[in-house]
Formats: C-alpha cells, structure tokens, sequence
C-alpha cells in the first residue's frame, strides 16, 4: 500500500484513534523522568493540587497524542516531521486507568511555499477520556510529501 | 525558603537553566516509547530524514524542557499547574550528545480573573545547544500562588 501523502489529509474529521489505556506506573515513570512535581508523584500531595487527586503530567498527554498518532497515521504516511505547535490546551486531568481516545481533524492543507515537493497540515487532535470528557486540544502542523510533481503546483503556489 | 509566587515573576529574563547532557539512549528510549518513527530510532533511516541522521522527538525536547523548568524553579515555586501552550516551534534538531541550555524569560505576568489568590504567569523558554544554536521555543501559561492577600489586588482585577 502506498503511504499517505499531502493529497491523502482533506480539511475535516480525519480518524478516531484509540481507546488507548494508560497505568497508574506509566504516569508516575514518566513524571518521575520529565515533570517531577508531587501532584503526578504522590497520592496524598495530589490531593492538596488543582486536579484533587494523582493526575498525569501535560507532557505526558502530548507524548501520548503522538504515539496514537504515529501508530494510527503517521507511520504509514510520508511524513517529514513536525515543525511546530500553535496551541496546546489542556482542559481536565489525565487520571490513572484513563481510556484515551483521540479524535484528529485536518484544519487546513497547503502547499509549501519552500518545498514544492511537500505540503503542510495543519492537525487538530483532541483527546477524551472514556467519559467522553476533553482533557486536551493539540494544534500543530506537519510537513508532508506530495504525490503529485511540484511542477503541476507551481502555479498556485505563491 | 519560601516557595517562588506569582511576585517573583516580572517580565523579563529570568533564569539560565542547564546544561543537561541528553544521550543517544535517552533519545532512542523516548522515541521508541512515544514517536517510534525511523528518523528517531535508526541511524541509516535517519540519514535520509530532513535532519539528515539520528534525530531527537519534538516532544522528547518538550519534556527535557519541562524537566529543566521544574529542576530550576518550579520545584520551588507555588506553581499549581500549567495551562497551556501558545505555541511550540520546532527550528532545528535534538542531537545524541547535545549539552542543551534553557533561556526561560517571563514575558507577561497577570493577576487571575477567576481565581484571586493566583496570577497567571506566560513564559518563552528558548533550548540552545552547546554551540549556541537554537532549537525550540515554547511559550506557555501557569498558574501560579500569590503571596499577597487578594483583597488587596481586587480593585485592578477587571
């Protein structure tokens, strides 16, 4: 099958990825490496923080996204990397025994002005738990190839 | 000592954190774990990556960012979470070995409308490598304590 490319990513509802479950173990080692602070640490800390209870670091949210991202679409497509994010929200905590789901829009295709040969998308991934409540918003663009030559592109490529 | 409040943080650069060495194994561990995509994992796919060999995971560099920040200050702060993220940018590349620099500035500080015990505090955090070249800006929102009773900010706090 041939990998997904810049014409493949059409502005919409683009895949609903997941349920993916995540462990009490998984947040606290990846707090313990990245986000040491006692609400992602320890229960009785926890209690005392925003979230009232152990809760997930953000980063751990964002790193997340990306693996269901990457098993879902983007290790089949030709993707040539991320080059940024314009907006991450997070919105409710992410808790120990968490099913996350993921669901991505397309916001915007274009073609890249540097490269003829690529294309950015612009990607909108938000993140539910199992209650079907919003823990997250992730917008963030990445470069993609194109199937098609440059050249039948030049024209409208400012 | 006291914890870092909302005061502490006035506009302006306000901490050089680091360096922090990051290893070939760190970066394969983060991405086999996170972003497992050939340009991240092996040395020959990577060659033919846009970084042009083994490269680190834009979300790997927020983490280690965000570990930087919590080792440097907000460990010691009365931070109570972030919020959010207005933008990450992505420039150039985490590579195995790289000795990485966090330039954290404050670059607005504002008292919190709805919770006036708290002020919400936007930091740009700018991740160098040892040869000085820039490799990400992240510019986020945390929340963070005040020292001061809220009363006493109630009349400016629109």
């Amino acid at each position: 099958m041939p990998p997904l490319t810049f014409e493949d990513f059409r502005p919409g509802h683009f895949a609903t990825l997941g349920p993916r479950h995540v462990t009490r173990a998984e947040i606290i080692a990846f707090a313990r490496e990245f986000d040491p602070q006692p609400m992602h640490l320890d229960d009785e800390a926890a209690k005392l923080s925003m979230a009232g209870g152990l809760s997930g670091s953000g980063w751990h949210m964002c790193a997340l996204a990306m693996r269901m991202q990457v098993d879902g679409f983007i290790g089949r497509s030709a993707s040539l990397g991320g080059l940024g994010v314009d907006e991450v929200k997070w919105l409710a905590s992410l808790r120990p025994g968490d099913d996350l789901t993921l669901e991505v829009h397309v916001d915007a295709a274009r073609p890249s002005k540097s490269r003829p040969d690529c294309g950015i998308v612009k990607f909108r991934a938000e993140m539910y738990n199992a209650a079907g409540t919003r823990l997250m918003t992730i917008v963030s663009n990445g470069l993609m190839r194109r199937r098609e030559p440059a050249a039948l592109q030049s024209e409208s490529d400012a």
